[in-house]
């Protein structure tokens, strides 16, 4: 029914015919003659219909916003003065000659013009309008062309694409699994898969030496704004490689993505440890255009006669930093009120500053609330340390470890966005390495990663002896403060993962019952493996700009994990219900 | 840690130092010397060990069955007497310098070198170990290979892999929803997706034209032999392309998927209509292997004197057919006897048949129970349209036309398989085509495709009149005896989508709450669109050879649709049963 895509038509066409299938995008009358911009996948052009040609200019009258047509026509140069240099098409135009009308369209529920106006709701509920936005279509075709360059790129690396259950057992990955009852096995659930850890492991172990998958992975969390219940995965493993050696195959799989897909050309991605992340910028997965950062004090401010201070920097598990904003002087007294209570959110109890004004003035031209408690030699370390210049503003994080970082971590997000010191137009890759393998919270230690991870250069003696000081074999990919992928070296020795397990509290009764297959398959033979995932959503979503990655699915959930289109979930047929053996005890109104 | 993959070593490769990685495939101790069969992903190579490297042959010596190691050696030829043919790697062998026990292995739960010894539950819970098995890795590693080609066709032809939801609301397509438990809508259910239909048909609504994706289905059915609670399919959905259109696409990708993967060549695929299909082969997915057909005689046996024969010769609703077996004289009785008991599971009450012995003979040449009932009419009428020789047998079914074609045509499968009738080293690839839109059965009517599926040339009026007449647009791909996808043009018009399900009996309160985002959709410019849907599993167990889509899958379930493996599904947390608001009423033991 189509000769040509409607977005494909250019000056090298014209005078010749050609058929067009798509939707009415807009119909204007001017000066007598119909205007048509026809719409497809790829693309728009102007159609026109002359009341010369009368039967078709009749039918064209009759059209309407989003009619499904088919058009044959001759394809002709714009007049010099109407060419659109906006428009793909916008040198050509084709002149009506047949028409028909495939189907009509009712008045949308929804604007397609304008999307701004439209709730998300509506957009979820009307989605096959929604998607008919050039913006939004041009999304899911980056979608695909990404998925259909990470496949090509990872074959040619001889990793089989090899599929997993998603009718699984449930796993202890920290968030909630979505549970499946069983009919032929009642009482039984299965779950759906967190990720394919240990399918992938157990490939490893079969000897299928490079996997990967671009596969459905379910989190029945209570839903932020950037997580969605089910969501994609580009799941790679490998044996016999080492982290460096997979880190070097998924750094190219993502530097060749950028060029092939943003003509993006990407350096070495540094590498950088999780302590100095931490330290420096106040986060795992440091945004590197951003260049404020944070410097420790506490050696500088320990003496000081202000308990603010002199607490956190006299206390091991204490931290006091600093953040220099150049040219930050200059912000009121309600921004930095503003800051304080953004920084309360983070568990900070206040945030004290100091504006440099006038280093010619000496103490003199300094202002700040606490510059009573600091003395001479407080006040020449911090502007020596901070090397200060007449302008610059530095605020001050003096709490637990924890609270401080956290708190300064993301000040330091918010100062570099809200005052443009973030370089967002650049691209800021990264590696980070060298994670705790546990952090201790109340007494009991939890997985950095995941329980799967193996330590780097430790016996299980000596993790046990030690577990806190030991680093695992684990890496980030981190992208402009996003964390694209993460992975690890993988425990392929059964008494490593038993002392794992007993570290972290897991019972060998329990350890058997939930992973007794695994702590089997590791006594056959199991190779060295390593491996790593990518969030496929968020890379989408970075790479094309969306703001959330409901705008890089084709038909996401909301954030209470329901579908406005299908009206998903719904009530289950009793009769169903009873064949599961199952009784809902009380329903949401 | 590897240079090449052991199955890649070739003469080519001799004088060369090569780092092996894999698995011990076999040790052996000849002469004096270790001879070990190293194995990985690509296949086999012979390692030798000899006692002149006193420290790696020590160490060679320990080595059991499924060690995992790394060896570094050099190639060399083997001596002329010890070439093996057989081995893709027979003509050389790698002199072992190096040796490193990467991981030890218990002794094996199940035999690697003969699986026949093993049942398929044991496989299937060390289903690691099964995977190792060469045939069982070659199955996998061929898998990848199909995804990979169909990816790359579809891709190339402008299709975009576009991902739908697994969450999703229940549809009523026959088999039975596995069901997803809401904890934020409490009461309420989704569904797993026993395919994407709606939603592709969504994204042609969306104008996105040209959709593909390699899916997971879900089916809660009691198992049978070729069955899986998941399955995974090619999802295939156009627009503006007419049904002949799509099929030449879909026929394109199996025929090129074929000559690529196997070098098998198929000329044009013929097509045949539902009835044709029905009538000569008593199968709509008739096997063309096979060169037995069915042949009609109602006409020649509606007059003689026997009941069975005249019954259902002058019945409308009845069906009298003959199978010829050429040599088929030669039956024992208790073959014959066990053709009829075969036909009778079918719902046949007997299985008349009659021997040709002798043609010269006239009818005293002729053999059978029935021959008295027979008369010279009847007689000649059988032998002349059956153009019969020496030596054939005539198998009747006289019953009501399902149960006569039905036993007919799986007894013709049969006798084909079992005297060899039946060419299986050929390939026989067909569309069959003009299925009816509906099937009666106890006055109602159900879809022969599903509910969505458009007639052929019919308005809503005319198929209203007359639905059990009327003729889908739908067609199957059929490849030896198997349906290997099938597929339609879609209903695109409110009013015949509503006409169809008044038709099978569903309310428009049941339709509205059902598919009310469908009949919605259809009112915004829906394009005419069309479809079709492989099933992979099966594709790669014909292409392979396999005798279940099991051994084609790394991590299937078993035909109680359980996992021994992992052991699911299991018991689920109780307190997560409590955040769903569920009890569990009874529970199997």
């Amino acid at each position: 029914m189509r000769s040509i895509y409607c977005g494909q038509i250019r000056e090298a066409h014209v005078g010749h015919s050609v058929q067009l299938v798509g939707w009415v995008n807009r119909r204007r009358d001017l000066g007598g003659v119909i205007f048509v911009q026809l719409r497809d996948r790829e693309g728009l052009v102007q159609v026109v219909f002359d009341p010369d040609l009368q039967e078709v200019f009749d039918k064209a009258n009759s059209l309407r916003a989003e009619f499904c047509v088919q058009i044959e026509g001759v394809v002709r140069a714009r007049p010099e003065s109407q060419v659109n240099a906006d428009m793909a098409t916008g040198a050509v135009e084709v002149l009506g000659k047949q028409l028909t009308i495939i189907n009509k369209a009712l008045p949308l529920p929804i604007a397609l013009d304008d999307h701004q106006k439209n709730s998300e709701e509506a957009r979820l509920k009307y989605r096959y309008l929604d998607l008919r936005r050039p913006e939004m279509t041009e999304r899911l075709i980056f979608r695909a062309k990404v998925t259909g360059f990470v496949r090509r790129y990872l074959e040619a690396q001889g990793f089989l694409d090899i599929e997993t259950p998603i009718l699984t057992k449930a796993t202890p990955e920290g968030a909630r699994d979505y549970l499946v009852p069983s009919r032929t096995h009642k009482g039984k659930f299965f779950a759906l898969p967190q990720s394919p850890q240990l399918f992938k492991q157990l490939l490893m172990v079969a000897g299928m030496d490079r996997y990967y998958q671009i596969v459905k992975c379910f989190r029945d969390e209570d839903l932020r704004a950037d997580r969605q219940p089910e969501f994609t995965q580009i799941d790679i493993e490998t044996s016999f490689l080492t982290a460096p050696e997979v880190r070097a195959i998924t750094e190219g799989l993502v530097t060749e993505l950028f060029e092939e897909m943003l003509g993006v050309k990407f350096d070495a991605f540094p590498t950088m440890t999780y302590l100095e992340a931490m330290t420096r910028f106040g986060s795992d997965k440091p945004d590197l255009r951003n260049p404020l950062e944070i410097v420790d004090v506490a050696d500088l401010l320990a003496h000081v006669e202000f308990k603010v201070f002199n607490g956190p920097a006299n206390d091991p598990k204490g931290r006091v930093a600093v953040i220099k904003v150049p040219g930050g002087a200059s912000l009121s007294r309600k921004q930095l009120d503003d800051y304080q209570a953004f920084a309360g959110v983070y568990g900070a109890k206040g945030l004290p500053w100091l504006k440099v004004n006038d280093l010619s003035k000496g103490v003199e031209g300094l202002q700040s609330p606490i510059l009573k408690f600091l003395d001479d030699q407080a006040i020449q370390g911090l502007l020596a340390r901070l090397e200060v210049a007449d302008g610059d503003l530095l605020l001050f994080g003096s709490d637990s470890y924890k609270v401080c970082t956290d708190a300064l971590g993301a000040l330091r997000l918010k100062l570099g966005e809200d005052l443009g010191f973030t370089r967002t137009e650049e691209w800021a890759p990264l590696w980070v390495v060298d994670f705790p393998m546990f952090e201790e919270d109340e007494g009991r230690l939890y997985a950095l990663h995941h329980p799967f991870t193996a330590p780097l250069n430790a016996s299980p003696e000596q993790l046990t002896a030690d577990p806190l000081s030991t680093i695992s074999n684990a890496y980030d990919m981190v992208l402009n403060g996003v964390e694209l992928g993460g992975g690890s070296v993988r425990i392929h020795d059964n008494a490593m993962q038993q002392a794992v397990f007993k570290l972290l509290g897991i019972s060998s009764e329990e350890a058997e019952e939930k992973f007794g297959f695994l702590l089997e398959a590791l006594q056959y033979g199991a190779p060295v493996h390593a491996g790593l995932a990518f969030g496929l959503d968020r890379l989408v979503m970075l790479m094309t700009g969306a703001s959330s990655i409901r705008d890089v699915m084709a038909f996401p959930k909301t954030t209470t994990a329901a579908c406005p289109l299908t009206e998903a979930p719904s009530f289950a047929n009793p009769q169903a219900l009873e064949e599961l053996s199952l009784a809902v005890k009380k329903t949401d109104a």
